[in-house]
Formats: structure tokens, C-alpha cells, sequence
């Protein structure tokens, strides 16, 4: 049946749902964004993705197999219940799953959006080859996602995979989940902005300074990255300081797991290549020595359309 | 074929052999222990296990389903390979499993020994009713095994389980096994006699304080115990602050994992309820709520035979 080879993939974000129809290698025949209305509560919301599904559908004429969906919070498979995602206020637990199955009359897959984006790596990207890796995705917060014999280890009740929530020093700055020195609370995007912002000023002379205050722009990642392009010495050793910390997580969890390859997406992991040895020689310095050879961080390779990729790909590769 | 109930288990470690015969409930018919040799090399300690073995089932009458054996290390399971055991000069690799199967025509298994811990909870002990639980053992190291499924998690290599290995602190103390902050070097036996040691001078007026000058007594775990148990203020607080670093480690690991049952073995576990409750309490001060509810942390039930009985579990209950 080649006619039932495409998917729905739904990325459902804080600010936008993007949308898409792809086919089972990953390429994608058709998008659209909305926004999510999150502020209005989980019923608005729940009414964008399905405006977003059914605009998609009436463009379509492939036969679908089903719709994937990669949400922010834990995701409780059996109804695909999501529940309380940050940054959706009113949602404590939404049966997502069993509504859209209901309006569509299609196979649906909710998955937590780290789990997604593994399974996207894993069917078309970095992942392809490997059986076992761990998914980091740097954003607002750190998202991570377990990969163990080319299936996501998703724990007792769904919750497994947080590496953001992975402490590096139980001393450290408080993370918003409660802990201390959770590596969410170095490599988050606010997290890292609001670092750097407090750290700028015993930096006057450099080139990031310079830049956050030409225009009074704000301080961004980007910023940081396009400073350390330049050779901006403090912006290049704000990516090695971060790099470094985000090894010292993992070499925990390597050690812990016995998994050694690792792939890295999302906006920080733009940093590019200073980013990426930072974090692979602070693992090889503090790793198991068994193990060290066979450490392996990579870039993820699937980009801006990660999120639509992933989902889609839940309805053809997800166990 | 009720008289193959009968398998044995071997608990190999630094100084001694213990060796046994055991059914399949876990019970115990049979015993001895010989010195291990560990400073004659590989071939001298295998020569002792050999000696074990033979000696024991000269005396028995049962048919034997396999042998188990326990060993520290890294374990390769196709050839039952023992890898670099600590505290054992000279042995790189050993093919444990394959000489011995030679030798007596019986089937092998040969386990880490934590792991072998694990089994012999998950057969006879705390984690009888559990599908998935984290094991902790505390001893010289601090070693670990998780149990998914009712299955060892073994990772790519054998290696995984080394929960000793995950950090508390980046910035922390040395490792022996070159990283920084490990939980094992806090509540490794050395690490922490080590650290109360160098503290002691500071609490002349404790209770410890005295048991060690008095007959010149060396400070060993015991005698912490023992003035907490006398309600003595400094080995309460040490007993507490060992439990709180033990719990940040597993938070990290449950946070990782949505593993909620804990399993504490060794020695140090002695210090009972006092060491328990701020490990559990760490941890749920800790941990992402919605794992919170369901944190169990409870003493391994196999004590002084644990090993033989964890070692001839292998042979029933290994996967």
C-alpha cells in the first residue's frame, strides 16, 4: 500500500503549532504554522491543532496513515494524555490522543516533543545507524530522550529521559524544577542569557559587550554565537564553559548507562563545533575508561523542520 | 526435575572466596570460604575457585544446575570474561565463564557482582515484587545495577549500573577513577572514613571522638554507627550528610531513569533507619514532583550470604 507511506506530524510548541504531511522517509509534502493560542487555555489549543490538521487534510489527497505528535510535558501513552506542559497554563491533563482519534478517525501517536525529536534522528538523521543513543535538545529548557535498542526507554510511567533535570553540582543555582545545579540550570536558553547578562559588565572590553550595547539589542545566543565567529575570546569561552558542563552531565549518565553516543539538537546546538569538542572532551576526561573510546557527540541532523519530522516519523518508527 | 534445584554460587572478592550450594528459593546447604590469593595473580585466584568448587561438590549429593559466580569488575557475558577487578594485581582479562565450564562440565554464568546483588534481591529479597528497581551497594566502592523489566540493564558493553560513578559535583572530590564528585567518593567505605577522619579533630567533644582515642581504636564505619546509635550529634550528622549526597546522586538517576525503588546493600546500609530516611527525604526534596509519590528507598533483605545467594541466583534468574 505505497498510498498510505505519509503521516500527519504535529509540533506543538508554546508560542506555534507547525504542522506538516511527510512521507515515511521523512520529506515533507506540506506545512503550515498557527499559532497555539496557549493563553487561552487547553480547549483553544486543542481547537488550533485541529484547524491545523484538518487545512492540512483538505489540501491532501495521499492516503494517511496517521498523525504524530510531539508535545512539551509527560505524555501518558495509552490516551495520549498530556500533561501540565510548561508554559500551556490551565492544562493539567488533556486526553489529546483519544480527541483527535475521535475527530479524525486516524491512528494517532502523542509522544513527549524529546522523544519525538529521537525518533525523528533515529529514522532519518544522526540516528540512523545507532542503536542505542541519548537525545539532548538544547532550547528553553534542556529536553533529552533515551534510545535503547532503537526504541525509546520511556521508564514506569512515561517520565524517563530527563537529562535536563541531571544535577552537576547539588550546590548549584537553583533549577526551576526545584532542584540544584540541574544541567537545565547552566545550558537552558533564559538559564545561559541570564548567566551571561550578570557576567557582561566584568567584560566591558569585549566584543559581545560591544555588540549587546551597538543598538541596544538584547543579549542572545545568537549573539554569543556571532561574537565567537568573530573570535571574541569571552564569547568562545562561554561556549567551552558550557560545553564543559553539559559533558559533566553526561559522563554521569554515560557512566551510569553504558551508552556512548550522543546527539545534540536544538537552537544552542548551533554553536557549532566549539560547542560540540567541549563537550566531548570534558566527557573523555572524566568518563569510565572502558568506555572513553567509544564516545561519540554529534550534531543532530535534522534542522528546522526537526519538529514536524519527528512527529510524523512517530507513526511509522515509534514502538 | 526437582533435584536440578540445586545451583552454585560463588562471591568472589578481594580477600576472601566464598563459595556455596544453594536451592532454588535461595536457601543455602552447603558452605566455605578460602582465601582468594588476589597478590599471586589471575592464575592463583582461579586455581582457588576451582579448589572452592570441587571441595564443595565433593560433599554434595544434589544435581547441580550451573555454577553462579559474582565477581567485581567488568563482566563480558559471552565468554563470562572478567575485565580489570579492582584490587586484583596482574588480571586483565580472564575467561572465567569458559575455564570453568571446561573444568566442570556445568553451565556458567558470571555476573558483576553488583549485578549478581541485584539478581539475588530480585529472587529472594526487597525487590521480590518489583518489575524495575535502581541496587545500590555499599562497600569499598559504591556499586550499582539497574534492574528494568525484571531484567539487568546491561548497556552496549557489560559496563552499565555504575551508579558510584554519577557525579554530585563537578568541582567535588577526586575519584579514584579520575573524575570529580562521585558519589563513590563520598560513600565509599576508604572515602568516607577518609573525610571523618580529617573532620574528627574538629569534634573533640563527640562521642566518636572518644571511641577512637580510647584503646587507640581506628575509625571504621562501625564505630560511627555505633556513637550514633548512642545518640552521638556528630555521627548522627554524618550519617545524615552521607545519606543527603547518596540521595542527590539518585535523584539525578531517578530524574534520568522514572525508576522509583531503590535497593541499598553493604555495609555501610547498617546504619539503618537514620541513613535511610535522609537518603528517601534527600531525594524527595529533589526529584521532579511527579516521580515524588512513588519513591521507595528500602534496605537490600539478603545480608551475610548475600553473595553466594545472589551468585547462584545467576543461574536460575539471570537474563
Amino acid at each position: 500500500m505505497p498510498e498510505t507511506n505519509y503521516a500527519v506530524g504535529i509540533d506543538l510548541g508554546g508560542t506555534s503549532i507547525k504542522a506538516g504531511i511527510a512521507d515515511k522517509k521523512g520529506k515533507i509534502i506540506e506545512k503550515l504554522s498557527l499559532p497555539t493560542n496557549a493563553g487561552q487555555g487547553p480547549e483553544a489549543v486543542v481547537n488550533q491543532i485541529k484547524k491545523a490538521i484538518h487545512r492540512l487534510l483538505k489540501k491532501n489527497n495521499k492516503k494517511i496513515a496517521g498523525i504524530g505528535i510531539g508535545s512539551p510535558g509527560i505524555v501518558k501513552l495509552k490516551k495520549g494524555t498530556v500533561e501540565n506542559p510548561p508554559n500551556f497554563p490551565g492544562w493539567s491533563k488533556v486526553p489529546l490522543g483519544t480527541i483527535l482519534t475521535k475527530e479524525f478517525n486516524l491512528n494517532v501517536f502523542v509522544e513527549n516533543d524529546a522523544n519525538a525529536a529521537a525518533i525523528g534522528e533515529l529514522a532519518y538523521g544522526s540516528g540512523k545507524n545507532l542503536d542505542n543513543f541519548l537525545m539532548v535538545t538544547l532550547g528553553t529548557g534542556v529536553g533529552g530522550s533515551i534510545i535503547i535498542n532503537k526504541k525509546i526507554y520511556r521508564g514506569e510511567s512515561g517520565a524517563a529521559g530527563e537529562i535536563g533535570h541531571v544535577s552537576i553540582d547539588h550546590n548549584g543555582p537553583k533549577c526551576n524544577c526545584g532542584s540544584y545545579g540541574c544541567i537545565e540550570a547552566y545550558a537552558g536558553n533564559n538559564y545561559l542569557i541570564q548567566n551571561v547578562s550578570r557576567d557582561l559588565n566584568n567584560h566591558i572590553d569585549s566584543l559581545l559587550y560591544h555588540f549587546v550595547n551597538v543598538d541596544n539589542k538584547t543579549l542572545t545566543p545568537k549573539l554569543i554565537h556571532q561574537a565567537a565567529l568573530e573570535n571574541d575570546a569571552y564569547s568562545k569561552s562561554i561556549i567551552i564553559e558550557l560545553g564543559k558542563n553539559i559533558g559533566f552531565a553526561l559522563t554521569s549518565i554515560i557512566n551510569l548507562l553504558d551508552i556512548t553516543n550522543v546527539i545534540i539538537g536544538g537552537g544552542v546546538a548551533g554553536f557549532g563545533e566549539l560547542l560540540f569538542d567541549s563537550i566531548e572532551r570534558g566527557i573523555k576526561e572524566r568518563v569510565l575508561i572502558p568506555l572513553k573510546d567509544r564516545i561519540d557527540v554529534k550534531p543532530a541532523k535534522l534542522k528546522n523542520e526537526a519538529g514536524i519530522k519527528g512527529a510524523s516519523a512517530l507513526v511509522f518508527y515509534s514502538n
